[in-house]
């Protein structure tokens, strides 16, 4: 088989690619390691940035987002017994909109299928071969047999633990880590949300998040030490432990609910550098990850998506190769402002262990001048509801 | 002896808070520990806020800096081999006033020898006594001979290794303090500054600052290891590090001349809580130390005083006690924040020896992203010529 792009990885990154692609007449395929039912159970935040959700309209797909995602004009930081909030609207100009990962994904399937685009799923060991040349090609097995897919380039959005970065780890990759002492314990539970806004809490007993799916969907994390596991932490439990991290009016207000799901999730920093090498990209988890503090991850896919359809668009339409040449430095100048966002918010709002009192201090002096500084919150929102592409 | 306040230290927060006090018609006597030629020997920074040198024009000690004090309508940051202008004035509608802290203090000396304030130099031995009760009084020894000065109130104005802190060391004193992995290499030379604003670099050499006194004294500084001497550094080997430390152009116009005064400091952020305890209050230095990265040393001691005078008045003119008892949290709410801020500035833009590489890189995209927003260049520039009290 050949095709222009070979897109490894069925996520929100490799579909959304995959839409711009096809609406652009430049022949995709998508390989996917699983099957669309297993994709669609993954449960994964969602919190869009304004450029997130353009990209999804110029992809075709945004209807059913602008139907049943929920604008968000703030959020709110609870410290010191009561909330304060920070004005998306007012400060950046811009909302964000909450729209489950997954129900973005699903859209992105939907809309696939609806254009005829190929997606080969219970692809086994997808791997990219000679991308340093004019010969890229990716080779998958399926029911026993080895297949091969030549192509132009190939476009790694398969995670952070996929075949593409591996592909390349020997070639001058270069990574940059950091991993936190500490993760987040989250359920999600059939109950409506405590606050019409995400809540950030920062208190003695470690970090909340109020975050929410739907008007009926609530998803609720606390910070617990990387060791605990999800048997420890029985639904009460949980329950009793978010009420005393929220202030008082908060807490009160928070209707629970059987959990649907739970989970521990450790908190890391990452990026690989270059994103590029020949004719493979890396894409979204592929080449970086973020703390979900500040609701970077699935925004930072859409915004390498937005730079590698544009370098494709480029080659293909305008017969130029400067967006392919400038993806991985444009890509990685948004990415690391997303990181430092991601991992000032984590160091901002989570207890760490090795903090002494004076980073407490500072910890909370900087919780008081933000609460009291316009710019201070401008910078907050401005990162928040997404840097410019 | 008996006096209303006794103000130990005759820095420039015992100075300016005794001119306040004296113009009030408030009794106040100062002592202190050395002479008056040797506290005018002293070298020490000069980047006043707006608000301290409203004070200082408050306490009618203002004509000589609004004559000879330099207003710095700005601050560069340097890296990635250029200049970043943050416009303190367009940002933050104030500016700053260079006035070198040596010429604060002499004009607040002549100022109260004017007004026929006391101060009593050579007074060794100064120990405040019964502070906790009505009965306070201070002792000091001078020539031989032990004298003891009754009084309301004790202001240790003596800064951080002075006698006040010191008599409540026992007294639940509280201390937060952080210690960082380098020092500050300074030289003074008459020669005239590099820039006509100040420059604070980041370099892979570690970070470097062209201040200036005045528009023929210079003082530079660079970043080096704890364990560096003063002699291991000649004034060519300081120049051509400095050089190399600042961006092409800047480096090329840098004018050099014999060191003056030369010195290594190193840096360090503290605070004592609470800064009150019964008549005894500590101010400035004597209950803080900020790293100088933020220029926030003598303006934090500026905004004690303010506090305190406030205060001392409330009791005197209005009979009431509620600045006196709101006076260590007012001051310490700002102190913080200042703590903070200085902390912030010194994180940005020195190199750590414990920083791994993912820290550098959000070093250096926290540069990139301050370059880029005018909400980030607003908090910085807020900060800098100071919060309001």
């Amino acid at each position: 088989m050949r095709t222009q792009v070979a897109i490894i990885g069925s996520g929100p990154s490799g579909l959304l690619l995959g839409a711009l692609l096809t609406d652009a007449g430049i022949d995709n395929v998508i390989l996917e390691r699983v099957d669309r039912a297993y994709i669609l159970k993954r449960i994964r935040a969602g919190v869009l940035e304004t450029g997130t959700a353009e990209l999804l309209d110029q992809a075709g797909a945004g209807a059913r987002m602008h139907a049943e995602g929920l604008v968000h004009d703030g959020i709110s930081l609870a410290f010191d017994g009561r909330l304060h909030r920070i004005d998306l609207k007012v400060l950046s100009g811009k909302h964000v909109i909450v729209y489950g990962q997954t129900e973005l994904t699903r859209d992105l399937m939907d809309h696939r299928e609806e254009r005829g685009g190929k997606t080969i799923y219970d692809a086994q060991n997808v791997t990219p071969h000679d991308f340093g040349t004019v010969g890229a090609f990716v080779t998958y097995e399926k029911d026993g047999i080895t297949h091969r897919i030549d192509c132009d380039f190939i476009a790694g959005c398969d995670g952070f633990h996929g075949a593409s970065r591996k592909a390349v780890e020997d070639m001058g990759l270069s990574h940059f880590e950091k991993v936190y002492p500490f993760g987040w314990l989250g359920v999600l539970a059939d109950v409506a949300p405590v606050h019409h806004e995400l809540i950030y809490a920062n208190h003695a007993r470690g970090f909340a998040l109020c975050s929410q799916r739907s008007a009926t969907r609530s998803r609720y994390y606390v910070q617990v030490p990387l060791e605990d596991t999800v048997e420890q932490w029985s639904d009460d439990t949980f329950w009793d432990e978010l009420r005393r991290r929220l202030p008082r009016e908060t807490a009160e207000a928070l209707k629970t609910a059987p959990s649907i799901e739970k989970s521990i999730a450790p908190l890391r920093s990452y990026v690989a550098e270059p994103l590029r090498f020949g004719k493979l990209f890396l894409v979204g988890d592929a080449g970086h990850i973020v703390p979900p503090t500040g609701a970077k991850g699935l925004n930072l896919a859409a915004s390498d998506v937005h730079y590698l359809f544009e370098g494709l668009w480029d080659h293909y339409l305008e017969k130029s190769m400067a967006g392919i040449d400038a993806y991985s430095a444009r890509a990685l100048s948004r990415i690391w402002k997303a990181e430092r966002f991601s991992w000032s918010m984590t160091s901002l709002l989570h207890r760490f262990p090795a903090h002494g009192e004076f980073d407490r201090k500072v910890q909370e002096a900087e919780l008081d001048y933000l609460s009291h500084s316009l710019a201070a919150q401008t910078s907050v929102a401005e990162n928040y509801v997404g840097l410019a592409y």
